[in-house]
C-alpha cells in the first residue's frame, strides 16, 4: 500500500484524513492531492473551520442540542412548545425532525443509547439531567423518538420506567409502513405495528 | 435533505468538507459529528495539518514531484541511477512505483496527460521541462510509464516524437496478463500485447 510519500507535509494530512471513519489510506490520499490543486484558500478555509468547529462548538445546557450559544436557538426561541419534549438519540435526529417541520416542541439530546455491548450504561447519557429538567419545568407531554433497535426499545423501555409515576403523557412516535411503500413489501413486524397502531381514517390518511 | 444545522460553526464544516471529491452533505455531517466526539487536539492535528500542507508544499524543481524542499528526496539520493528517468503522469505513480521497489532511477512528474476533451495541452505539462531536463542532464533511456488510454498513448507518443532524433534509448512499460489473472478472462487487446512482447522464458517467469 501507498507508504512513499515523499512529503512529511502530504504524510501528515493522509495520516490524520485516514483516521476518519470511512476513509481509508487510498482515499485520504485522493483528497490530499485534491487540496493541492484548490487554492491555498480553499485548504486555509477547510482546516480553520475544523479547528473553529471544535473549539468554540457547545451543548445547550437545557436540552444538549449542539450550540453556537449557552442555550441554543431551539430552546431560546419563545414560539416553540417548552410543554412538548422530544426524546432523541443525537444531534443528527434533531436536524431529521427539524426538516419536517411538523414538531413545534423542545428537544432532549441522550447523546446515545444504552448498549451493554458497547459498554454505553444510563449514565453514559443525559437521562438524569433529563428527570431533573421535567422535575423543574412545566412539561406535560414527551415524546420518545428513539430508533426502531434494540438498544432504542431498551433505552426508551428505561426513560418510560423512570418516568412512568410523574403526572406526564409518554408517547413515542409512530412505527408502521413508510409513505411510498408498498405493503406486500413490508417487514411482517413494521406491518404487524401498523396494524395496531391503526388511526381512525381522517387522522391516518 | 440536511439544512438545520443549529450551530454555524457546525454549518462551516459540512460546507467545507463537502466541496471534496467523493464527500455529499450527508458524509460531510457525520464527519464532523465524529470530530465533535474527539478530543480537540485530534481537529486541531488534521486542521493543522491541512493548512500547514497546503501552504508550505513545494515541487521538486528537478522532477516536479511534490516535495518539502526545493529538491525532492529521490533525485537528491546519491544512490540513485540520474541516467534513467521515468516519465509518469502524477505524484500517485511516482509512489505506486517506489512501492515496488524494483526502480532505481529518476522520475519525470508530466502533472497530467495529453487531453484535447479536457483542455489539456502539452504545454499544460511539464513537457517542455522535460526536454531541457534531457538536453542538460546526462539521460541514458527513459521510460515511459503513463495509463494504458488513449489519453496515455497520446502523450506517450507526443514525447516519443519530440525526442526520437536525440541519441536516446525510449522504453515504455510492459503491457501484459496481470500476475494472477487467467488467460481466459484478459481481453484480447492486453492478451494480444503480451504475445507481442514476449519474453525469454528466464527473463519472463
Amino acid at each position: 500500500m501507498v507508504n512513499h510519500y515523499s512529503s512529511k507535509l502530504v504524510e501528515d494530512v493522509v495520516n490524520e484524513l485516514s483516521k476518519l471513519p470511512g476513509i481509508g489510506k487510498r482515499t485520504a490520499m485522493r483528497l490530499a492531492l485534491h487540496l493541492l490543486k484548490q487554492e491555498v484558500s480553499f485548504s486555509e478555509r477547510l482546516g480553520s473551520s475544523i479547528i473553529n468547529m471544535r473549539n468554540n462548538i457547545q451543548f445547550c445546557k437545557r436540552c444538549h442540542n449542539i450550540s453556537d450559544k449557552e442555550i441554543c436557538e431551539i430552546c431560546n426561541n419563545p414560539r416553540r412548545d417548552e410543554k412538548l419534549i422530544c426524546i432523541v438519540e443525537d444531534i443528527r435526529d434533531v436536524m431529521a425532525i427539524e426538516n419536517t417541520a411538523q414538531f413545534k416542541g423542545l428537544y432532549h439530546v441522550l447523546g446515545g443509547l444504552i448498549s451493554p455491548m458497547d459498554g454505553v450504561s444510563p449514565l453514559d447519557l443525559t437521562i438524569d439531567k433529563l428527570i431533573a429538567r421535567i422535575n423543574s419545568e412545566n412539561v406535560e407531554e414527551i415524546i420518545l423518538a428513539l430508533s426502531a433497535t434494540v438498544e432504542g426499545d431498551t433505552t426508551s423501555f428505561y426513560i418510560y420506567k423512570q418516568l412512568k409515576d410523574i403526572n406526564l403523557k409518554i408517547s413515542t412516535i409512530a412505527r408502521g409502513v413508510a409513505i411510498g411503500d408498498e405493503i406486500e413489501f413490508a417487514d411482517e413486524i413494521t406491518l404487524g405495528r401498523s396494524i395496531i397502531g391503526r388511526l381512525p381514517y381522517e387522522t391516518g390518511i
